[in-house]
């Protein structure tokens, strides 16, 4: 097993919590849970593998990844009660797959010897899109569009320090980690402290 | 042609009838029938093929399927006054197109050598994913998340009864046939008796 | 760089600026602009490479695809009052990346030696899709639903012509040109004078 399974089983973990929160908001039922579960935590990073062209995909090559979203849909069925209202808890833990999504995303494009700006591109991808599926399957406004949220911004500031990073020093631990640290510390800026690029906005006319 | 390829225009066939009806529904032009019916007919099994790497995906190999998806296009938009007022119909047409398209995937799966747990997904994705698309294009409310339903369990429960008998029964006619008819039983109880798993209810607070 | 390269470049940029001003209209930030730019100009060609397992994808064998989507966003953001006043040239500049794309798709599956049905189908997907994933991202209704619009069926009349007269001439600048033409053609025909297909309508019941 190698740095980018272990990254992915960990962000496939987290995600997946994430997922089958979202169904329990929906009142699906256990087969529904599983369902958005494995979306969220798979989708990401099965697009990467299918842009690079890795053969097989990950979660193909290690069925343990869907054990892992299985198990955290399960629990979450379970114990949601307690989960939801802890929702500031689940946005943390939201921050963290994010964090080893992108890193994920990263040294898997960094092994198949991709120039920095597609392993930039590739991180955010792997770190971004799971979300984003789990948000257009489930009719919610997708995070990528939401105001005042830091969450695309803290994939690509990760996504660049880390395939930067990878340039200049050889342990692919410590890119990564920078990677990661960086990814965690914007987002996590955001949810405490609200912070975010401006967003555009239209001059009105005749001011 | 393959067992595999009988499946896929079958199930490409009736799933292309039921997209055809939702254009019908959003009242688009000619071309907008065919463009729903072939996003619908095929969009599961080509999600099947990228992801295990089938190459060409099917209906480029086997280019009958988009004929066949047209064909279905075109009857629809000649005859769907009398089909809408079958809208009942449509519905055991498209558990039968489900039923054909699990199985698709199923067979796809296990000729390309793939573990149990990998052929049971893909026959979910086969069954599932084409008119998974079709409702987010159309902006609908995607059939995994409507309540009182049962129709990615259907889709589950036939495919993992054809991934479990393949390993004992080497006849595919068998394996294949046992699983259409679990998913086309539990769609049909579904819609005739209201068959659904419980749904998650957050406890209210302070009962 | 192909004739292949050369189109799509040309198509991203324009479909980049469009997805830009759907940004600008959402007040994103600059990341978000980016984001969206990005999706818009590189969807249609990304999902045409995975399907014809062209690897690699366009962007990741040419990177100055995606320096000129961010180009691209990047002049909205810094522009964008002037140009949403001009959102009809902006239809007209998607005009124009349409008819860029389509033969950009024409291109790429004939070099593949696909025959002209994939070719024709290859032109409406690298067309329409990138669009499409921007409209189901941001929550529009996608562009293949409005009414009174000659958009899907642009690309495609623009696809066969190409498609069939790649099968008489072997000077692809001809071919091309053709396709671009009639589908630019349509697509300006249907902003200028509302020229559309009629669309279904359900006969009233006891009219």
């Amino acid at each position: 097993m190698t740095a980018t399974d272990l990254l992915d089983l960990a962000s496939v973990f987290v995600f997946a919590l994430s997922g089958a929160l979202v169904a329990s908001r929906q009142q699906l039922d256990p087969v529904g849970f599983g369902f958005v579960a494995c979306l969220t935590a798979l989708g990401g990073g099965t697009l990467r593998d299918l842009l690079l062209d890795r053969n097989p995909v990950f979660w193909i090559a290690e069925p343990h990844s869907i054990l892992a979203a299985l198990l955290a849909a399960a629990l979450v069925f379970l114990i949601a009660p307690r989960l939801e209202s802890r929702y500031k808890a689940i946005r943390w833990l939201d921050a963290v797959a994010l964090s080893s999504a992108v890193v994920a995303g990263v040294s898997a494009a960094h092994e198949t010897g991709q120039s920095p700006m597609i392993v930039t591109i590739m991180g955010m991808i792997t770190g971004c899109f799971g979300g984003l599926m789990r948000d257009v399957v489930c009719n919610d406004v997708p995070l990528v569009l939401r105001h005042g949220e830091f969450y695309v911004t803290a994939a690509l500031a990760g996504s660049v320090t880390s395939a930067l990073l990878a340039l200049v020093i050889a342990d692919s631990t410590v890119y990564l980690l920078a990677g990661a640290a960086v990814t965690f510390a914007l987002r996590g800026g955001s949810l405490l402290f609200g912070w975010k690029l401006p967003n555009y906005r239209h001059e009105p006319p005749k001011q």
